[in-house]
């Protein structure tokens, strides 16, 4: 049943995460020169969309790996209050799949102008951004034409674990990237974990995750919206704690993205707290033996696609055509 | 009517801000000279809840203003991940009401022990974060007992304000700041912009802004879930074109938040496009004759308050007790 692009897309996500990692270690070693010699104080990510949430886990990662703070653009500040930060002391990282968006351009632009060390990753070769940013990592994911990115949103997870693991010289996290594209196809291979049966009828819900599962909650709620047109938010678990949890008084739906990392415990113990006030919970969240626990949001959201994909389709809907929306979004 | 803690306190925020604008100043004017010594590279913002959303209007505003990247804290990168962030180019801001979170205060401790220097805007005098920082900007909003943060989230925008216009010696937003109280008890007697007709029935909604719109979008949409139950999600209107907009299609009901700031012109061209596709909208931004632009988000959410405090009882929910919520919520 795997016709339309989306599906067709989101399973070549392995084939293409190992031959990205196998061209890029070597350009991950360059950068990676670079960046030392740079020695930025801080990390400065650009990107919209679903690349925005690409950063949100480069955020975790580097911060938790390398200790370096990082901070993501408000595109707004260049685009509409025409304002250049001071940006001599970041490392600038500019994600965007097409390389061609005119803010995202602009942006990175500015931000080379003003000193920083700027490394674009992007999924379309030669693209304009190429030219005004001081090196690239390609996401090499391929072409992609459904609405709904899902391989080069992975590749770009795989481009910056690998770029964090060599920076960081991480032969742990090096070696478990080796193994993540078979991890990947287990995870094709796995039952579903979302269920049309918790999907239908839905028109709102959130999606808690702590760590890198937030992370990737914050992809999971954009897909749930534009392949079934779900209206779902992602939290933190521990910030939806903070004033939102009330909403689990009118029950709640509420889909819990376990990371299996060092915040599981942490994040079990909120989320038995939100269950226990009546909240109709479903667990997307699993791990595969042996997978690195950095590794394992990737493989949640390996099977997440998957199981989208085919609730859409069993409700009536084309995941390739969500009503409203064109591949490539141009703002201000 | 005004009745309950909700509505007193925000009715009292022109009286707090007046009285913090003029107590502040010479404390504002003390820390600039040691923010201009140490010289920072960028600003790392630790918040939580309301607190978080102050940081994000904060955001805007350094960057706007200062030109200076700002970062916004990912708790759990310290409470569950245990690392310490490299933050000895940083200025800290720490946004707390009660000043005594123990993550808080933790990240806090580890920020300056890192070498940043440490500022924290907290409302409780003497607290225990007073106690690790190397300075604070006291918000002076007085005691506050509402479970919904009004005066003092107002309080921690009037304080980031005047920092930043002492900072940047920005002489109009200085005498525009003088004139905020008034304007806010002006805000205080405009008619109701939101109403229990748009508010009633409704389960979830989105909020649009852009830039410092957005900003207090963030907060408006915690208060709708917090007092009213709605499960409202606030989004910068362009990001809200990259996927999210689809959700128009079944009929999505918008709170439009102009800002009449510099992207007034930018936000307006989205909302009409969003607003073609068939949403259910309701502006609730407005400007007073003579008012600073970035004192108007304030101006707005004076406003906002006693709208949702009174659709709260008209709809016979009690704005003091949210179900399920503490004021003071503790989480890693």
């Amino acid at each position: 049943m795997n016709t339309t692009l989306m599906a067709q897309e989101a399973a070549q996500s392995p084939h293409v995460i190992a031959q990205q990692l196998k061209q890029n270690l070597p350009v991950c070693e360059q950068l990676v020169q670079k960046i030392k010699t740079f020695n930025p104080a801080m990390v400065y990510i650009i990107g919209r969309g679903s690349s925005d949430h690409a950063g949100v886990f480069a955020k975790y990662l580097i911060e938790v790996e390398l200790g370096i703070p990082v901070s993501s653009s408000a595109p707004s500040v260049h685009s509409v209050f025409h304002k250049s930060l001071k940006l001599d002391k970041a490392l600038v990282l500019v994600i965007s799949q097409s390389g061609g968006s005119p803010d995202i351009i602009s942006q990175a632009k500015a931000a080379k102008d003003s000193g920083a060390l700027t490394i674009a990753l992007v999924n379309t070769p030669n693209s304009p951004l190429s030219e005004v940013v001081d090196a690239e990592l390609p996401l090499c994911a391929g072409e992609e034409l459904a609405i709904a990115a899902t391989k080069s949103y992975l590749s770009t997870l795989s481009a910056i674990l690998q770029l964090v693991a060599c920076w960081k010289q991480d032969q742990a996290l090096l070696k478990a990237l080796n193994q993540l594209p078979a991890l990947l196809s287990i995870a094709i291979q796995e039952p579903n974990k979302l269920t049309r049966e918790f999907i239908e009828e839905l028109a709102h819900c959130v999606v808690l995750g702590r760590g890198f599962g937030y992370a990737v909650s914050r992809e999971i709620a954009l897909k749930l919206k534009e392949v079934c047109g779900i209206h779902a938010e992602a939290f933190s678990s521990a910030e939806f704690l903070h004033g939102p949890v009330t909403l689990v008084e009118k029950s709640l739906s509420v889909i819990d993205v376990s990371a299996f990392d060092e915040s599981q415990d942490a994040h079990e113990t909120i989320m038995t707290d939100i269950n226990s006030r009546g909240s109709r919970t479903k667990e997307i969240g699993f791990t595969i033996s042996g997978a690195h626990p950095r590794c394992v949001p990737l493989l949640v959201l390996q099977r997440f696609y998957l199981d989208i994909e085919q609730i859409a389709r069993e409700l009536g809907l084309d995941p390739d055509k969500p009503a409203g929306l064109k591949k490539v979004t141009k703002t201000l």
